[in-house]
């Protein structure tokens, strides 16, 4: 099927330009605060039921539109909140605690902005900086089409352009997106990225998404007919080698994951914790009046617990770090680079448990009645479940402890 | 609402009697070998879409009825096919395997039969074998509304009988069955156990059961309004102190639950390692052109399958000293019983992890693609992770525990 | 026995006083950087050596009064370096990477000197400076004999002062010190704190430490027979309330806990890295020419640093907590220092985790041949296993769930 | 340094022949039983003292020679006691319950003896017989010098046999022994095998085994000068390719070493109980009055005690599976042999985990007095640490993983 709404032709922006009549700073502490907090409200109001439907959340994405949250992490000077890495991963983390599945497509959109500005081809260098502030202005939405371990899209020379011909995977919120980034073969070898907008005429983005967890992420497949793709639309041309700086994007994106499923973590251990606290029963061996006061059902809490709080604390530093990487512009070495990535993958795993073992093992302490479908509390484990298997963590820890035995850092790829 | 099938007022049986043409050997020789097959190979080819769709299995439990398998437990002298404690744990376990609802329904439909034969009441003592030979001879379903910890229904003294008022929850197979076990508090004090056609006037199965796992169980709500029960239904007198061997039952039930979770853990494990070996794709940075020559992919299956492993090995322990405590009837003493607690109780622990575990771990060797729905492979876990919640497993591991300091054997109750 | 070393009948300093003729921030950076450096190296010179001997480390305790260690965290102002509290916990760890006793000892007497800054006896608010600018000036070494959980000791009233009659036990640090800090019961009812100084007559400390891990830290008995106590040397006088600030000593003992159990998880898995990558082979199976190079050894490294990993960043959060809860001085209300002790609980558990496992678990990594006692691997785990049974962890992830199931702050105790 | 007694030259046996009044089946049962328990006592009694002070047990190998066990497996035909296997790993496990070292050196022994019946040389085959009947008439202790990953012994042909040159290292038993089981690298290719008396010229047994567990196991290094070795004492001709039957010798060792670790695991489970149960206090948090009665002790015990019930139960299979695989002879297949394999890899993991678990876990229950030297608790860790890394359990884990993933079967080796 193709894009649902397809008002204009081409390019045109689908929302009329905002006009901030308000300094950028006072603007952030707003979205950040009261507006987070709003968001995150209304997007937990409905959670349970639209993780039963599955499907695009189209309501709350408009919702998502309407906070400025869209325009986070773009610069100030280019009309933008300019939020920074911490704010953004906090942002990710805290609205992943209620909806992990908007999480990430919100997470996945400022994704592709970073690649705005870290890649080195003409769409970055040259017009980076139009493609933010249309962002910001008219609060377009990006989606992924890069997905690198799918092949099945290519690129032929047509002209002064491509033609782009195929399809893509795992389209994180392509659908109802304004903005694609996408990844391609050549024909001449090599492989591209470029921007391209998704009501172009030759995109189809397939509602075909069916993953037991993280159902409203709109991660199905985009289909390519003939898209033209022109050369000043690339981000890395052909043969182009990434540097250090630019390959920080696929750390972005690791640390993404880490703070989808922190934020799931988070959200599991604390709608558990309420549930004992208010609605469980004691067992009827404990001798104990509360279940919040049985000793086996406080220690698991306190176990469960240390799961959450080490990948926050590793999360933290792994944020830190990347801010500083990213800060040092083009001085990054292939080194420091390396370092966090392994910050990174440390903060991965250890998010990667928190969110499946507090998903699963959450149940032990709330009991057989937290399993009806009212409470929705399976939805936790199921989107910790999808999510962490977005690349496997055994690699994380052979990239770690090859890393200590003879010094070896990460390859930069699309996932390390 | 009422039970989905109402031909007849009261008691009568809804099928017509079978008349087995071959000796009972034979007949269980059938039934356990192709029989099963067959009937698991027929729950499996639908298991992934019910699982989903949820409701009653209309269509499924009549294939159990007609397989044969609801006389497996029955005695040959009265009309069934003798099968035995260890016969009786294999199929619970291989059906568990595809369809852990339904083998859980007929586990139960056994459990019912268990107490007709062990209780001391005169619905067991005078009338047990009546109520056997009936079950076998019409093929008759039983379901439970015994749930002790659920104090909602009361007995009231009525003439030479009683009358039921009030409801009980987590009601396993009532819905569809013939017969129904139902626990009351009476209003003399004390506590009975009774037989009531599920088809008596008063009996309301409401279709009410909503968790994320275990989905056609029919673990309802079954409201009692004013329904007749007759003293000589009665398997337990109210006062009536159960006997060491009649406290069994709720060990054939936690028994039960062990090989409803070993099945599970069993199926998930071979659902995964065929996903892995026929789709699974090896990672990029393995260095291996097959997903099963990963050695990080071997070594977690080995680790995943001792989990499996051990839960086995426990377990058949726990079959056999069942088995002889059984044999042993009325000379069998309280400690002997508390030492078929002890080892059920391992066996539960066991099982239970290896179901919950297995279920969860799998994805990690399958991947991302295995989460689509079509493959239903969550299925596992949100079946393993509700039915373990049937009563704590750290009360298991305390029992197991205070046994090992002070030689104390775990207290005969409705879980223990 | 008595103290090995009378040179003089009671309260005089061991050693001549030093003359700093830097200031005081170049002495605490030499201190902290080539200081401690040389401190490391001897005492990892003759560890595997002086952890097979046991006994007291008499030399390698004058290269610690020596270095000027002794002084780190009194303030500059009481002639010390005014080193603060991550300095201290920096010390503690990298002492304990090589030598975990030796760091135990240093720690406690720093833990000492803390008790002398926060409790709201004479000893502390009136006479506190005098104490802390002898102990610098004279680099005394202080030495426990406050062990709580000890009841033995008692002090009976004595014209203006006590007599301490009875014995304590696990009096760290007390053989070879120059200063006691003590905790007795009295005949008044009630229970004090006080300094007693080591050669004071009737003080004899005996040499019966004798635990399989540990083995310097001199952790054994002291006899008191009718030892004088002055009211002015009382820390805390009977009946008085501490502070919460005065609680805060129990914390500060905690995390020092927690930084020797992170030293030896760091000790042990940098030595194990550094015997895989010169002196492992590789496995017959593996089919790689290193062992450095098998995945499931590299794997294994990841799954270990992690363990090392999280503790330590959230003991750095505990830190940085301890220390700004010291800094608000009198104004730390209960809650503050109660969640002071839960962000320190967190940090005691994992490194006791790590300390343990890492410690054991190492092996695997090693081989058969690194078990071979001239390398001493195994005093990792020794030492971790001794030391992490100051205080149950069962304990600490209790009062951890606790807090998230009903908002209970830790019970200010000696050991929570 | 030489072998320490040296009374003669060369071959003749130490002790004088056993002449058995006692049918053997009665001679069994006493061993198995009175006898099997006082060498148990006996080994108890000293097991903390010899641990502490290492070296060679020269009292108690005399004990398990005086109690008859030298010949608990060799067939009655053969003037043994026709023991069988199940009766043989019940043995080792039940000592290596107080004493995994001289378990360990029993055990190996009668590895020896199996190689004796099961590998295809004129040792073997022609003399195989008088080699068990003059040690269960002589009662000779055998020695391993097999140790396959080391290669540093040559044989070289001389005449009618061979001179053994070079060293051997981890040669358990061979302190001591009258009968040593060598292998060797020829200057011809290949890989011979034979047995050679300890006290043959040119052999040196070193005592200069020094690990930090299994202290008492003698794993020295052998040098042998110049030693004969003649054709007819060859187990395995060069170049001679084993049956499945004969590779079988491997899997017998490996279920040597599961219940070695079986037995620790057993033996620090039951010290650990029976010191919580008599000397643990409660802690203070803990509001009950025994240790025995913290729900945290006792869900920790039980969880523990799981370690080891389920290598109880995966072991009791894997030696029923061994039993029958020893039975059918040469009929063995290939694919027959790499079932036992994977059947002990399921044990030999499971033992091994509970071994080194349960050996460090039980100070969390016992607490820190329990680490007094007298006690000698961590020997239990120590000892399984030390026997656990005799070849890595990753393997297993790979083993088996890989089976369940394409079938294949372990390859035989001296590991697998």
């Amino acid at each position: 099927m193709t894009a649902p709404v397809l008002r204009r032709p081409d390019d045109l922006s689908p929302t009329a330009p905002t006009a901030p009549t308000v300094p950028p700073a006072a603007l952030l502490a707003q979205v950040l605060g009261p507006g987070l907090d709003q968001v995150a409200q209304q997007l937990a109001a409905t959670a349970v039921r639209r993780d039963r439907e599955g499907g695009h959340a189209a309501e709350q994405r408009e919702l998502i539109r309407a906070s400025g949250l869209l325009a986070l992490t773009i610069p100030e000077a280019h009309g933008g909140l300019g939020g920074g890495i911490p704010a953004f991963y906090d942002v990710v983390r805290r609205l992943a605690r209620v909806d992990s599945a908007l999480a990430h497509v919100l997470a996945f959109h400022h994704l592709q902005l970073y690649g705005v500005s870290l890649y080195g081809g003409p769409a970055a260098t040259a017009h980076g900086a139009r493609h933010l502030r249309e962002t910001a202005e008219q609060r377009l939405f990006w989606g992924n089409a890069l997905n690198p371990a799918d092949t099945r899209l290519t690129a032929v020379r047509d002209g002064a352009g491509w033609r782009l011909q195929g399809v893509k995977g795992f389209c994180s919120g392509a659908l109802g997106s304004d903005r694609l980034t996408v990844s391609a073969t050549t024909d001449e070898g090599g492989f591209l990225i470029g921007i391209v907008p998704t009501r172009r005429e030759g995109v189809h983005v397939e509602q075909d998404w069916d993953a037991f967890g993280q159902r409203q992420t709109d991660s199905g497949t985009v289909r390519f007919e003939a898209v033209r793709l022109d050369d000043e639309e690339l981000l890395q041309v052909p043969g182009q080698g990434p540097t250090p700086r630019a390959t920080l994007r696929s750390q972005i994106a690791q640390l993404i994951m880490a703070h989808l499923y922190l934020g799931l973590a988070e959200g599991a251990f604390d709608e558990a914790r309420r549930y004992t606290a208010t609605r469980a029963r004691p067992w009827s061996a404990s001798g104990v009046a509360r279940a919040v006061d049985d000793p086996l059902v406080q220690h698991r809490y306190g176990d469960l617990w240390l799961k959450v709080r080490a990948a926050q604390a590793v999360a933290a530093d792994a944020v830190d770090l990347l801010r500083r990487a990213l800060e040092r512009g083009d001085a990054l070495t292939a080194q420091e680079r390396g370092e966090v990535a392994l910050a990174i993958a440390e903060a991965k795993v250890l998010s990667h448990r928190a969110g499946v073992e507090v998903g699963s093992q959450l149940f032990e302490l709330t009991g057989a009645r937290s399993t009806a479908a009212e409470f929705g509390l399976d939805r936790f484990w199921r989107n910790a479940r999808v999510h962490t298997l977005h690349d496997p963590v055994d690699y994380k820890l052979r990239d770690l402890g090859r890393f200590f035995l003879d010094g070896r850092i990460p390859e930069p790829t699309a996932y390390s």
